[in-house]
């Protein structure tokens, strides 16, 4: 993804791409050593099987709870915090407590979806490694998801800051992905608006939420934090497209996910949605090959030539911008605190020219 | 169950059982008529599938969709509404719309621990008819649970009452669903008061819940409140140990569970705990074939038996009586209106001598 075009006019460093993601990766880098102790601090206090399993996955430690891990980005929490330093308008001192706590909270409602979603999509990586489900049973990793929810929920609880928001968010992902469950064995008639509101619904939300939180935990009032929110949303579309590209043509070494794995599982993602319902005669013979169950290897690489001949990799390119742009649209008129909105751009363009 | 002796002295109908299950019964039954428009308008907004597999659980459908259920009990919206009305001192006048709406939710979240621990616990019934996760897949189930729940803490965002309650649940099920997931393999170093503990958190939380959140909404404050939460954690408690009882003693065709399912299962429920802690040499024969996997069919009748030699089966029944009677304790401290509880008396009832 690194190579891609950058869209030029937006003012955000065109053509800057590697000194943002490098900023960007610093942020996010800094936003793991904000959360972690309270992070772990959360976890510490379940069951101790339990706790094995959620510090497991959240990166914590490996499978036997033995030093090394490898933790998620942290996208979410640093959301979280630049947008409560944006809506407070005080980028100087360091990120509240209370801050910090929502971070925390995101990032868990986060790694709960992450645990479900692993069952329930039978996917046997996360993260670089085995996930959960497929090291501790299905038991453990649906109860770990379970109790970093409640974890979450009672958090917020506790702040008396946006347990609503958070499970209106929890709903409108679980009706996200109930359609995509049904989806998935239909790329035979498949509706790129469907899937596209689908990408908003299942990440678009959560981001959605994170940004909007930490406006509130600063700012106080949902109404007033609405821009916020927009912008995560935007962002997470943005950020599911890129994702999706990554999951066709990214390096396995970076997404942590075995190459052309989406495709293996006929994953029915954007720009195979878009290749698709391109009219190509590309598209109708990447539809042959979705409609047979595979051989893998060799078959999935013909099937991404396919994909990018019906045009779904320029488009799903072209529309990350779009909703990048989108996304700074909302961003302006939420007037954030200019050092946060440094931040927050630099996050956009992590957005639509990912190389972590 | 319905030949165990009734505790004397208490001033709750002393040997009414039989009349008072009537009463509890009807009670129940006014509930479902109560609840389950609402319950079905909820589930009915959900993705095709999701929606089959809820309905199909909660027991408003078969399998197919088709007419033809077995739906639960409705302890718990039998709770929320009796408890609201206790506390809104107003029986005569139906129960509000918000009544039934926290009343919906509490069985939405009920529905969601069912949909869950079926999946964590391997068990394949459920109100007589397979596990969710037995006819539709552990996907399905796990969604289904997932988003039940969303719906219910959704449902009491809108009402403005009690989400935190719901959370604060919800963790304190989750916390008792840990332990017990790692107590089950431990019925070899067996701990009654942890056991009862674990019953409090999971059946008690549950039951405290819908108490108070009925209560709340009629009367709003959460501290005034405590008294129904109390009244409900007693209840659960007294309520588990009958279910305990049932597993071993009940007729398959009442509790819909196959006869001595929780013994093949090797489950260290209350009266087992008991036995296996009494240190009488029925407990430890029953210790020996508890720590045998096992041919199953006679192997269970001989546990029960041994159950039974070991104090297991008249202390889990003495341990009701007692729990009833704290229960009642903690009604009292509340001072309900009279009509509702006549009606909560008749559900103590139910909870020491259930024969439904």
């Amino acid at each position: 993804m690194s190579g891609a075009a950058t869209e030029p006019g937006i003012g955000v460093n065109p053509g800057g791409s590697p000194i943002l993601a490098g900023f960007a990766g610093r942020l996010l880098a800094e936003t793991r050593e904000l959360i972690d102790p309270s992070l772990l601090a959360a976890i510490d206090e379940l069951p101790p099987r339990v706790r094995l399993v959620a510090g497991y996955h959240a990166g914590l430690w490996d499978a036997h709870g033995r030093p090394g891990g490898h933790p998620g980005k942290a996208l979410r929490p640093a959301l979280v915090l630049s947008c409560g330093r944006a809506a407070a308008g005080d980028v100087d001192t360091g990120p509240s407590d209370r801050l910090i706590e929502a971070a925390v909270a995101v990032e868990l409602m986060h790694d709960f979806t992450l645990l479900h979603d692993d069952v329930m999509d039978g996917d046997a990586v996360r993260r670089h490694r085995p996930a959960a489900w497929d090291v501790y049973g299905v038991a453990y990793a649906v109860l770990a998801g379970d109790t970093l929810l409640a974890v979450a929920l009672n958090q917020l609880s506790r702040l008396g800051v946006g347990i609503d928001t958070l499970a209106a968010t929890f709903l409108e992902l679980c009706l996200g992905q109930g359609t995509d469950l049904e989806f998935q064995g239909r790329a035979e008639d498949p509706d790129l608006s469907r899937c596209l509101a689908l990408a908003e619904a299942k990440t678009g939300a959560l981001l959605g939420c994170a940004c909007q939180l930490g406006a509130m935990v600063t700012r106080g009032s949902e109404r007033e934090t609405t821009p916020y929110r927009e912008f995560g949303r935007h962002l997470g579309v943005a950020f599911q497209l890129t994702d999706d590209l990554l999951g066709i043509w990214g390096d396995p070494e970076l997404t942590g996910k075995p190459v052309h794995a989406d495709l293996a599982a006929r994953k029915l993602t954007l720009p195979v949605a878009k290749a698709l319902t391109s009219g190509t005669s590309a598209g109708e013979r990447l539809r042959v090959l979705y409609a047979t169950a595979g051989r893998l290897g060799q078959d999935t690489a013909r099937m991404a030539d396919l994909v990018e001949q019906a045009d779904g990799r320029a488009w799903a390119q072209a529309e990350a911008d779009r909703r990048a742009e989108l996304a700074l649209d909302a961003l302006d008129r939420a007037r954030p605190e200019p050092g946060a909105m440094a931040e927050l751009r630099a996050l956009v363009e992590l957005a639509r020219h990912r190389d972590l």
